[in-house]
């Protein structure tokens, strides 16, 4: 085989793998956004339909081979196709170990995982859902072995989700965490809690979808390229640069809870809008890995959007959309307000403090999981345990318990720790940011872009060209440390309670 | 080949194939309805790669050998089977002689030209469109000469849409329309004006969404079966009879104009959903032709929904919706209101008795265009000239005049007919279906259903597996005859009017 023809083979696959995830990206957000009911069953027809022909486009000997051959030849590949190649070859290094039997078989037992978790979370039964889980996570263990023999499973899938984390760094990474945080969290505890009752007036829904736009148009958001939808649980997806979709959901009783999904998914989206051109429907476009992305998410709901100066700049717009509600509040009482901190039930509505707390208690038990020592019977008891020991509440039922997050019945072991490693990332990144750039400034005169450039031409421009450790030692020109995090942490939230 | 063998690789065909149907129709409604404006691009790009996938399954060696094997043993095959073979050869006949290549290009020629479409008729500016409409005008007749080389172009596609017509029979048809029609316009304009000028008043959009819910549930529509969205030019799109998206557009001073398109797609969707089980991937879901498919939508919009019965059905629910903007109205004015009769610019809000002459234009100006007879330059020209000579008004504009309709940026040249043949049908079904139900007692007593029922025991069930005229015969047990049509519209205006 000629090179030169093997990446013109790469480029062909790529742009008819780009078609199709497109068409069943759109499928999957219309099922979710605008779909009557009852179209369900022919969805999941058409994507098992076309599921199948990717995955027999994908997954053939002939595309191995034109895989093997092009690794062979990296060296000489441009930095983009190289990469191409190793996200393919990392992405097929799984499917390419697993006999195809088991493969088949772990689909079946993923859709039904899945079916019945939604139910066994409505019911809040655990013990309907943990011959499930039970499987899902064999298979986990049994992949990661077949995938990497030599490595600890746990450790495997980390690595899939965040390139270069171990629990060698992860139980460093976590255990300052818990030493810098806990103390802290006990000491907010003992003080005054800040009001913000105010938040759970009634909000019309009509009047906070007026509300979106506007914190659309601060974050500098084109809404030629961004659309947004309605669903239950809010998400961010995208086709391409130039049509990205972010969903919230309206609660009348709740004005911070969509406010904060619109600026959450709105950084997701800006991250992809932020791709260089040439990635246009390379499988690079995206982002580098979920902690990234989280980074950029979150860099935008908390650093951006609850600080002090955000708050300042967006409060007379609120104030002017809803003058009843509001009446008294001033900007300073709405800005403790969105930053109150009190340790909770569920993770997705968890404050800026206590947050990673949820995710290591995910973290503990997916180890325990991985390595065998912990029994899926006893996974309530212990998820029970770890909220009463590091965030000190009582979980009354598995619903709001081990049954909140969806990740475990779609067969995700090692997802959760990016979420805190994105707020990690985060503060690091703000830490440098703010030696380049007048970071208050900016925000308070609504001059959101320069931050935005700033973001782009060191992270969204790259996609998945660069790897996260890499993205970090661009932005900062040192290694991912999460010292920045909890010294963040650690000085708003003494300020906020007045420690 | 085993026969039994043959009809199994259809069926899996048709399966496949109803997969990417399906995931190009959400594609093409999400454009419509939700994608940011910039999506077009991928759009564009995702809808080419996927038409030359399902292209490349369809056309070729084995599957032509495929159907003409099947079509050597028609007479061996069960109804469903026979008729999806004839279809798939129809739908055939043009792929079989077009060269990839400019298949291919057609494609995007297609994507953008509804791009530029939308943009020019915002603009009101046909000169950025005409390029594009030149365009495909000369793929249209390009593509007749290699379908029907025997054929006039204008007789190919006309056949296309509406088996059975030719240029001869519209010819008849529409010196009858024009005969019977045009003398009692006449006579109409002489009389005094029905008043609708408080269908004008201000009615606030998301009061009007409620009226949509409410008429949708008048007409048994199962909304767990049909979702409604909100686009430039109401349509209806169908993925499977539990999947029909129709939609709307909503003007805050025309009552009528969201009222009667929800009616109007509601029965496309109402034909749709009642498809028989047995046709839910079958490539005969769907309607007979668009002729009978314009029947059903135009006999809810204006047999049932501007018929006396259902007005003093439905005028209490609006009447509580917009208490104020119908103070004084009752429900007899405001039957007269949504009946008057008035030449007027836009054919998708034209009366029911002035509707077949603007399609009288277009069918005058397709003949011309596919005939060369008349330079896409001169369209305007032609459009206006028509206008003044059969509806006796003046176009202001292009907005309002030859770029109003989105179906020849569509590529859709020989469609336009359909819609008055639609009606034409509609007026010879409902005196048949006279003879057996109490038609204007069960509308007023909100019985929808058995209307409803009987429509789908005489034609919905049938999706494609009768063609047109044997539904004719089957609902009304002779051959089409527009002289039901003419008759209805002159007893119902002369009653309406006075003569």
């Amino acid at each position: 085989m000629e090179l030169k023809e093997a990446v013109a083979k790469l480029k062909e696959m790529n742009r008819v793998m780009h078609a199709y995830n497109h068409a069943m990206g759109v499928m999957y957000y219309d099922i979710e956004t605008a779909a009557p009911k009852n179209a369900t069953g022919g969805f999941s027809d058409t994507m098992a339909a076309l599921s199948e022909i990717t995955y027999k486009l994908s997954v053939n000997e002939e595309n191995f081979a034109l895989l093997d051959f092009l690794t062979g030849h990296a060296d000489e590949l441009d930095e983009i196709t190289r990469r191409e190649v190793e996200e393919a070859q990392k992405g097929l290094k799984l499917l390419r170990s697993i006999p195809m039997d088991e493969y088949i078989e772990y689909q079946r037992v993923l859709s039904e995982a899945s079916a019945v978790w939604h139910e066994a979370k409505v019911k809040s039964d655990y013990a309907m859902f943990e011959p499930h889980l039970k499987k899902l996570v064999e298979f986990a263990r049994r992949f990661a072995a077949y995938a990497a023999p030599e490595k600890d499973p746990y450790d495997y899938w980390l690595n899939e989700f965040e390139e270069g984390f171990t629990q060698d760094v992860l139980d460093g990474y976590f255990e300052k965490i818990k030493a810098g945080l806990v103390p802290l969290i006990h000491k907010i505890g003992e003080r005054p809690q800040l009001d913000n009752s105010f938040l759970h007036k009634t909000y019309p829904v009509w009047q906070q979808r007026k509300l979106s736009d506007f914190l659309m148009e601060v974050m500098g958001i084109n809404r030629d390229d961004c659309a947004i939808g309605e669903t239950e649980h809010p998400f961010t997806t995208g086709f391409n640069k130039h049509d990205l979709r972010i969903t919230t959901h309206y609660y009348e009783q709740d004005l911070a809870s969509s406010m904060y999904s619109v600026i959450h998914e709105g950084g997701h989206a800006t991250y992809e809008m932020g791709n260089s051109d040439e990635l246009w429907d390379s499988p690079l476009a995206g982002g580098a890995s979920c902690g990234m992305h989280e980074s950029q998410s979150r860099f935008y709901e908390n650093l951006i959007g609850r600080s002090r100066a955000f708050i300042e700049l967006v409060f007379p717009k609120i104030k002017e959309t809803f003058p009843e509600q509001l009446e008294g509040v001033d900007a300073e009482a709405f800005y403790l307000a969105v930053n109150r901190a009190e340790p909770s039930l569920v993770r997705t509505e968890a404050d800026e403090l206590t947050y990673s707390l949820h995710v290591l208690v995910r973290y503990e038990i997916e180890k325990k999981l991985m390595h065998g020592e912990l029994d899926t019977k006893d996974l309530p008891a212990e998820w029970n345990r770890l909220y009463k020991e590091y965030l000190g509440v009582d979980v009354p039922n598995d619903k709001e318990g081990c049954l909140q997050d969806s990740h475990w019945s779609g067969g995700s072991f090692g997802y959760f720790p990016s979420y805190s490693l994105g707020s990690a990332y985060g503060a690091q990144i703000l830490a440098h940011m703010k030696k380049e750039l007048d970071f208050d400034g900016l925000i308070a005169r609504g001059e959101m872009g320069v931050i935005t450039d700033w973001l782009r031409v060191h992270i969204h421009k790259y996609g998945m060209i660069k790897k996260p450790a890499e993205l970090i030692r661009i932005c900062c020109g040192e290694d991912f440390d999460p010292q920045y995090y909890i010294d963040y942490l650690t000085a708003k939230f003494s300020e906020l309670y007045g420690l």
